[in-house]
């Protein structure tokens, strides 16, 4: 068997942005299945593209239509499962078009639902372009908000991103500076910790994380002298973290505190900004990177790069990132299946 | 000889702030001198603090007073040379206090002088405490605003970071994030640029240097989506840096654009506020990294560290970044001596 040791259901993957690169990564995992190590998953696109990506770019591997996704587990070892999405799907790798939006939604929407009725293990999403989604009518910013939207969780979920070098998490995602400085607040920093704290224990299985809360402004504000953020905001989120018991700290100046030293203290580190998390994580290396959700009902991983139009269909794609969220997206099923009294 | 080749006048050192590490780093950067390959210095501090330092730390060294920047070239090879400030410098390590303050800005001013001069190849800066100095009166934000002031230079000076890895040069420097935004137009991108190229061929002999501008917002604003910036000020501030004949490219989301791959293709990242350049350049290594000023009349660098007051007095700081900047401020002194007409 390729992974013995996966007790759950199959994962479901997803199809991405067809024109991207999430199409020929995936073909490469399930051809190097067992150098990969990848837990058995399926995913739900459209047979025929992928068959004729395949030919394209000479992967010759056997790729199997299957009715339901329990037949994923025994097929993935003779075949790449594909459970067939209701339409088909006609684009030129690195010529996205608004045609395909429809079934890339589609692809997402099953994906939970399965997860969901316990089908699936877990979601692991290939990258879309949320520039095309958005022309053709998609209101969501990002994967992560849609699946908080089909979750119907009522408070914000959290983008977590880990690598072996690091982990972070963002109290503002997908928004322009301005506006993640405007968002900003006590709470939402206090909700990310919380939701930190909790999915370090349980999906992690860390029993004691130390999060590192990241300052604002340069020199995490220098004592007020340059931004109030720090005082009238960050540092009574810390206190409120600590007085529920949680092991925040900070807030630290966020140039110093991804260096190799300082990365030894903590288990993440709390950004109060997109980049500012993914600027360290991507800069230490891109292709072990992996996307969490957190504070979803199931489990979400992706990989932590985009859908990379400018390299689709040369085959040049690195896989590591998506099969670090596959194994990923397994090792947190397996710790919260486990654990079930952590919480 | 030290420095063989180092043809200009010794390099004015400031004391930086005593309670910090900058006294501990000189000290260790004489009594390693011959490993570490520095061209000639004189430091411009109170000989006495730095005997009792030296005591202290016990780095027994030969520390002389002298009495002109000129003895120092020849002082070097058997002694740390101090040019003796007019006050006495009392402090422990790890304890500023704003007693000092006025020491502290008599340093700078002096180095400055002494290069206005030509008694002094460059500048070169010890840390400064900003909280400390602010709490005693002083009105400016950080070294660079203080030199350009003491140049009479017109136009904003650029903080240029260097490090073996990483280039960056920052469009605003030490305000808030949400100043920085706000600050942030299309003159200010447009002469930065401007002042790295000019700079990039003239101290870093760089014939065709690429300037790589980073965008503001997550994903560089994804085509207006998460923020306008991009379109409105950073697209519009390229084109004019093209127009002048400059290789300056992007908008380049700032996630991406630090990853080795990515740094191949470029001299210098020209980052729209501190941290987006200075996370990578720190997280990259910050032993080595240098904080150089371009638009004043003068080499200036100073090392990318602060005062360190948590290991002030231990002597566990590293002179890794101190050397480096000794020795970036000599050769960008020779690249502008020896190449006048290249701008």
């Amino acid at each position: 068997m390729t992974t013995p040791h996966f007790p759950g259901p199959p994962l479901a993957l997803t199809m991405g942005e067809p024109a991207g690169i999430g199409g020929e990564i995936t073909l490469k995992i399930w051809a190097n299945k067992k150098q990969n190590q990848v837990p058995p998953f399926f995913i739900i696109d459209d047979p025929s593209r992928l068959r004729m990506l395949a030919r394209r770019l000479k992967i010759d591997i056997p790729i199997k239509e299957i009715r339901s996704p329990e037949a994923a587990d025994k097929t993935f070892d003779e075949a790449l499962p594909v459970l067939a999405l209701p339409m088909e799907v006609k684009t030129k790798p690195g010529k996205p078009t608004t045609d395909t939006a429809k079934a890339v939604i589609y692809s997402i929407e099953s994906a939970v639902k399965l997860v969901q009725d316990g089908r699936a293990g877990g979601v692991v999403t290939n990258p879309i372009a949320k520039a095309v989604l958005s022309e053709a009518g998609f209101k969501f910013p990002g994967h992560t908000e849609f699946l908080a939207h089909l979750s119907g969780i009522e408070k914000d979920p959290i983008m977590m991103l880990a690598s072996p070098e690091l982990r972070v998490a963002l109290a503002t995602i997908h928004v322009s500076l301005k506006n993640a400085i405007e968002q900003l607040n006590k709470e939402k920093i206090i909700h990310v910790g919380k939701v930190c704290f909790e999915s370090l224990r349980t999906d992690f299985a860390i029993a004691k994380p130390k999060i590192a809360v990241a300052g604002l402004n340069p020199h995490a504000g220098e004592k007020g002298s340059m931004g109030k953020e720090e005082i009238e905001v960050i540092i009574p989120a810390i206190k409120a973290l600590q007085d529920a018991g949680i092991n925040a700290l900070g807030p630290y100046p966020s140039d110093t505190m991804f260096t190799a030293t300082a990365r030894k203290e903590y288990d993440v580190a709390l950004c109060m900004y997109h980049d500012q998390g993914l600027i360290p994580l991507k800069t230490l290396g891109i292709d072990k990177g992996v996307n969490i959700t957190l504070g979803l009902p199931f489990v979400r991983t992706s990989p932590d790069h985009g859908t990379a139009f400018d390299i689709a269909g040369s085959g040049d794609a690195s896989e590591d990132s998506l099969v670090a969220a596959l194994k990923l997206a397994a090792e947190m099923y397996i710790a919260r299946n486990e654990m079930p009294d952590m919480k």
